[in-house]
């Protein structure tokens, strides 16, 4: 096995140390190098001041293999980082016209005006290789030397990101720096607490003296991470580690990796040849737009409605008004009425719907803030359930969709002659449609 | 003026270097610190490794006047924090009885045993201040030495933000270390690149020297923050700076400070006492999903339809089977039927519709990967755009609704005898709805 190396991020962006924006940076960077067997050794978020970014910089590369530097390469005048980095280094920048053609296309191709300041984005130091930008003005920048690797990246993460993982990856590895394993290996779960999967698995991990093992509890999720600090346990025997944990998981297990929950529920759906529609009130959009993030969604997803008001309950769902009046918006009777309503309008053969109070204001004393109805309409039956969360507007509706997106998940593989878990909150179908039509 | 103190931020914890949670701890942080006059001098973040921690420390330490540690702080073996920055300081710990009681308390108010490890958090050096946890199992510590702050934090959101609101923030407001004053003022603009703000801004700012200046470029908004480094310009005169530039910005202009386009455009809708309703194809619910992260949003937002497919369209919006067979799906005259069907079918003032290639599939010689046409349904008309965005599908959707929210605010701020600024591609209400019905 060959030695690690040591990888260091450097940020830079005073928008960042002012909390202004979250630094997704090092998740993508750090989570795209533990895949590949790297554990990021640092990560430091600097502010735009030329003596501050050479010092952190000549440090990091003095003791690291490969340095990533982000943002402050851009066309203003804060942006300082390669004028600093380049000035400790000793490198001297030339005109690149290369680089400036590409520049000049992107804003004819955008239909704007070059300003002349760009142009300066145009320099880069002669040993340097240049990193193309498909999304941006400012191009990467790698340079090597005594078999270390500087990277400049550009800050705006839809720049960023592409090039990470189109060039730079692709460009450490080619130098033998990433690994052919993961540095750890994840099994996702969802429905169950974060010590409810610790009491389930410790005696597992018990037969495994070195293992490493961390939790991590996110969204209604728990990830527990399995590795080997030691070396003692190949990829293998990890696995089958793994494999026993998911046994003794059940349905609670969702993924070995990163897959998200709604990934795995689109991939069920495409396996089932089933078509989806959803409705929903309070988490307006959200759960829609989890779906639709899914390259390839118009194979399953027939469509969403956001019913905000009554009114568009009832004239885009066929939700009864006399329901509405009678039971409320926030009810299992509307709930299941909606779900209905969208898969019948929409022809689809599952309806998801949610409707609730996510707050701050709203609720009653039946329902408070927080308190959520799923419905869900499958070709077996149409069935509720109501839950409470507490928490931010936000995170009630993170939480609700979550919710929806596992129970869907817990139905589509579910074997057919097994009944249904919520016998207790189960419609009958007739019933419902003979209350609705 | 009293001079700025000096603040360094760092996190312990593998989990945020492996991408597995974002750095939360820095944005409440940073964005606390801001709004009291301090910027953050750097934020690191590091593993759970004594030697690591403890030379992170001793280096921010001796450069300083105030260290916030967080994490780190647990009951397990990976928690290194106390022993590495202890014994770099050369301090010693004493076991202290009242957070012995108070951690056992804990544990009984949950009816749960006290595992034996928990018993090292009651560890303290003499010299250090207990900072009581309401929320968890290891207080805060603050240790005092030469006029400098040592503040020890734990780790998970819950437990440190109450405590930095509740207890650090106040500590340091007695020591004298916190400013009366936001640390910057932030002027939003929108649909203006960052080098046309800082080429249309710049004849201004020359008027100031020592003027602190930053740009920060993100979806579709570029934020301009003005500073006075060295305390030249008071919060009267950064303002007056800020207005002259809001009044050069004309429509580009978005607001100053942190609220967000859709939270303008809401409070546009509001005022105006106007109903929107939205209909979206490939922005799946993001649209409506930004809507309804505003609070009060259903005084408003009257629903909006995500018709991902063609039926969606024709049954939920009345869209013609004709022009999507004639026009295709993703063209000006299905985005302005789209707004126009989900207005009327809601009785909505204005729709909002959105219609594109997402990517990475589908698109057109005509129309690649990346076009999205727009409709905008006004009770003074009915127009479309058409706009190109390259990038993955995330970053296409966000800027697609971006572009929506952006012109929905120009024209609901355009006043009622001017003309819309869209002429060419305008669509004659009248000529629209023969086409349509």
């Amino acid at each position: 096995m060959q030695s690690l190396k040591r990888v260091e991020l450097l940020t830079i962006g005073e928008e960042l140390l002012l909390g202004l924006t979250a630094n997704r940076h090092l998740t993508t960077i750090g989570a795209s190098l533990a895949r590949r067997g790297l554990v990021l050794a640092r990560s430091c978020v600097l502010p735009d001041d030329r003596n501050v970014i050479a010092d952190a910089f000549l440090k990091a590369w003095t003791r690291s293999d490969v340095v990533l530097v982000t943002g402050g390469l851009g066309p203003t005048t804060d942006d300082l980082t390669r004028p600093a980095i380049f000035g400790a280094l000793g490198l001297e920048e030339i005109h690149d016209p290369q680089i400036e053609q590409a520049i000049r296309n992107r804003f004819q191709r955008m239909g704007r005006e070059m300003p002349d300041n760009n142009l300066q984005q145009a320099l880069r130091p002669r040993e340097a290789t240049v990193l193309p930008n498909a999304n941006g003005t400012a191009p990467g920048l790698l340079l090597e030397r005594d078999g270390k690797l500087l990277f400049l990246l550009p800050g705006p993460p839809g720049e960023l990101h592409p090039m990470f993982e189109g060039q730079v990856l692709p460009l450490m590895e080619l130098r033998g720096i990433l690994g052919e394993e993961q540095a750890y290996l994840q099994i996702r779960t969802v429905g169950i607490g974060e010590s409810a999967v610790q009491a389930l698995l410790s005696p597992v991990f018990a037969d495994y003296p070195g293992l490493g093992v961390a939790y991590c509890a996110h969204h209604g999720q728990v990830d527990c991470r399995l590795s080997s600090p030691d070396g003692a346990y190949g990829p293998d025997e990890l696995q089958r580690v793994a494999d026993r944990c998911r046994d003794l998981l059940g349905d609670d297990f969702l993924t070995f990796g990163e897959d998200c929950l709604v990934k795995i529920v689109c991939d069920l759906l495409r396996t089932g040849e089933y078509e989806l529609a959803v409705a929903e009130s309070c988490t307006g959009g959200l759960l829609s737009n989890c779906f639709t993030n899914v390259p390839g969604a118009s194979k399953f997803f027939a469509g969403g409605v956001v019913c905000y008001s009554n009114n568009a309950k009832v004239l885009m769902l066929d939700v009864p008004e006399c329901m509405l009046k009678q039971h409320g918006a926030v009810s299992a009777e509307t709930a299941v009425a909606m779900a209905t309503g969208v898969a019948e309008r929409l022809g689809a053969d599952f309806g998801l719907s949610i409707t609730g109070f996510a707050g701050p204001c709203g609720g009653t004393k039946e329902n408070p803030v927080g308190t959520i109805y799923l419905g869900l309409h499958s070709p077996r039956g149409i069935w509720c359930r109501k839950l409470n969360y507490p928490g931010s507007r936000m995170l009630v509706k993170e939480r609700a969709v979550n919710a929806a997106l596992d129970w869907l998940r817990r139905e589509l593989l579910r074997p057919d002659e097994t009944p249904g878990t919520d016998e207790q909150t189960r419609f009958e179908a007739k019933r419902l449609l003979d209350l609705k039509f």
